[in-house]
């Protein structure tokens, strides 16, 4: 490094040496300053991995709430680890970005380290460049050997239940492409899912042993339990009037346009599961345990893809799945 | 994903489903395909992650043969690996890229895999999306626990040994800017070291045991070495006339201009070791078992800072480090 750059890039190290929580599990022999960082598994885990880039103008607004920017950075990490059953532990975070703006740093830090530390993230690396804004987080976490939740078990006559509400953070955006509506009490909630989406990580890890398959619902249902159904080898039906819908979304949008943000709109990251109707009261403990809201919306059956239903006749989804803003974005792991 | 979007990054897919080789330590359970990956470590190993982003225009030439970008994104994290006396088993791959040009992502991947494959690197997750292009390679490897090689362990009255040649890369940068020059075999040896650095990951594992600190050297020995010194607490003196420089470099740089090269120039992917005079002989056993080039420069001692001398007289080395082009990264784990 050299001249004014020293100084500038100085600086956004001291932001990130905060480092954030002891990790969730295991334990960090050598953190940050080493040429890598050096982890320690608890004994009988497994490590869980998962990578997850996020680029101005395509997976957030350019001018975005830097805190927002850097909580979803994590969150959508951590969302995958969630579906996995595992516990967080670990990130690294790679972050290329055009100008060293300490009030645009302080809030992406503060984003980033107060959901590390809800949810027990260590950061252990990274690097930043100077370039056009993007930000990559992996992530590492633990999971009880042979105990990790995949997309690939659900077998027919499972139920289909979704956490939490469905479209919000799909309306949400829309309020952050027309700021004017955010004076609606109803549209700030929606923002808000959109700008700080809470990842159902107690909840991933109470369903070990519960449920056959899991995933999270990233990029809009519909392609999402598609998504689930393939890699299962079977089929699933849904009645789209038993997705749970929140109070807010019902009273910013039409019924059609409800729906159309609930299977197609992404971003809200809750969690598909196929669960056996012989564990659904376990699974109703898990939810009450961990104060989440669980909706059973279908049943998986044999065969393939997704027939969905509307108050008994069939129900075409508007969209496939989340475009990412201009639909040029594929990830090998989903 | 919508519309054109589909088929091309579908087809980028294709291009990373192969997914590298086994690892080369531990065991995937789960790979590519679910929310994330499961990795068993082997046993009585601790887990050792670095990250390394490389930018176009900044740590490459716009333009540059993808063969040779796909090589380095993985080569810069294989030697943070080297440097730690890890294992290589497992990398994810976060790229950003303008357009899905199908030459650009066959010379990529086979870049990228040749090198996965050579050093046991599976490619188990990672996520494409279009934007400036950049690459970001987290590496995951293992180490015996508490095996791990630091930059903090070095003592005063330890050797200073360096690996191979420096100042190759450097000045096969100046060759990749002017390509008129690699008309030339010694300024094409310098633009394949620059083009496909080839991590001293073998060497690294040998040395466990045996140095008492390692770095790699990737900004140049001058602002490394320092970095390594202030590690450990400790001061290092070094006769520059003792620095390896190849032929290729002698017979195109002037005395000074190899000198520059060989300590501010950057992009080496050596490793800088410090070793007890006790383990002089165990060291020379592991360079001879893993072909590997040793030279020692100099030693530590006690105090601070860097002492360069050229033939018994002080030197100030041209430049304290690599500049990345323009001066502006940073890495939290160098």
């Amino acid at each position: 490094m050299t001249g004014g750059g020293l100084g500038e890039f100085e600086l956004i190290r001291r932001y990130f040496a905060r480092a954030g929580a002891r990790p969730g599990a295991g334990s960090t022999i050598l953190g940050i300053g080493d040429d890598a960082a050096v982890l320690r598994l608890p004994a009988g885990h497994d490590l869980v991995a998962a990578v997850d880039t996020i680029v101005a103008g395509r997976h957030f607004l350019r001018g975005s709430d830097p805190r927002s920017i850097g909580h979803r950075a994590l969150a959508v990490n951590l969302s995958d680890l969630a579906a996995m059953g595992a516990i967080p532990a670990w990130a690294t975070l790679a972050l290329t970005l055009p100008a060293a703006d300490p009030d645009w740093l302080e809030g992406f830090a503060a984003g980033f380290f107060d959901l590390a530390r809800e949810h027990g993230v260590e950061l252990v690396g990274g690097d930043t460049t100077a370039g056009p804004l993007a930000i990559s987080v992996q992530i590492l976490g633990a999971v009880p050997a042979g105990e990790g939740l995949r997309r690939s078990g659900a077998r027919p006559g499972d139920l289909i239940a979704v956490t939490g509400t469905l479209g919000d953070a799909g309306a949400g955006l829309e309020v952050a492409r027309s700021p004017q509506r955010a004076h609606d009490a109803h549209a700030r909630a929606l923002l808000r899912h959109y700008e700080f989406p809470a990842p159902r990580v107690a909840f991933g890890r109470a369903v070990r042993g519960i449920a056959s398959a899991a995933m999270d619902v990233s990029d809009g249902l519909a392609g999402d339990l598609a998504k689930l159904a393939a890699a299962s080898g079977v089929a699933a039906a849904v009645d789209v009037e038993r997705l749970p819908l929140s109070a807010a979304l019902r009273a910013t949008a039409s019924p059609d346009q409800a729906l159309d943000q609930a299977l197609g709109g992404g971003d809200d990251y809750e969690l598909v599961l196929a669960v056996a109707p012989a564990a659904a009261s376990r699974l109703a403990a898990a939810a009450a345990g961990t104060a989440t809201p669980v909706t059973v919306i279908g049943e998986f059956l044999a065969g393939e893809g997704v027939r969905w239903t509307r108050g008994g006749r069939s129900y075409v989804p508007a969209r496939g799945g989340f475009d990412h803003f201009a639909g040029a974005s594929t990830q090998f792991t989903d």
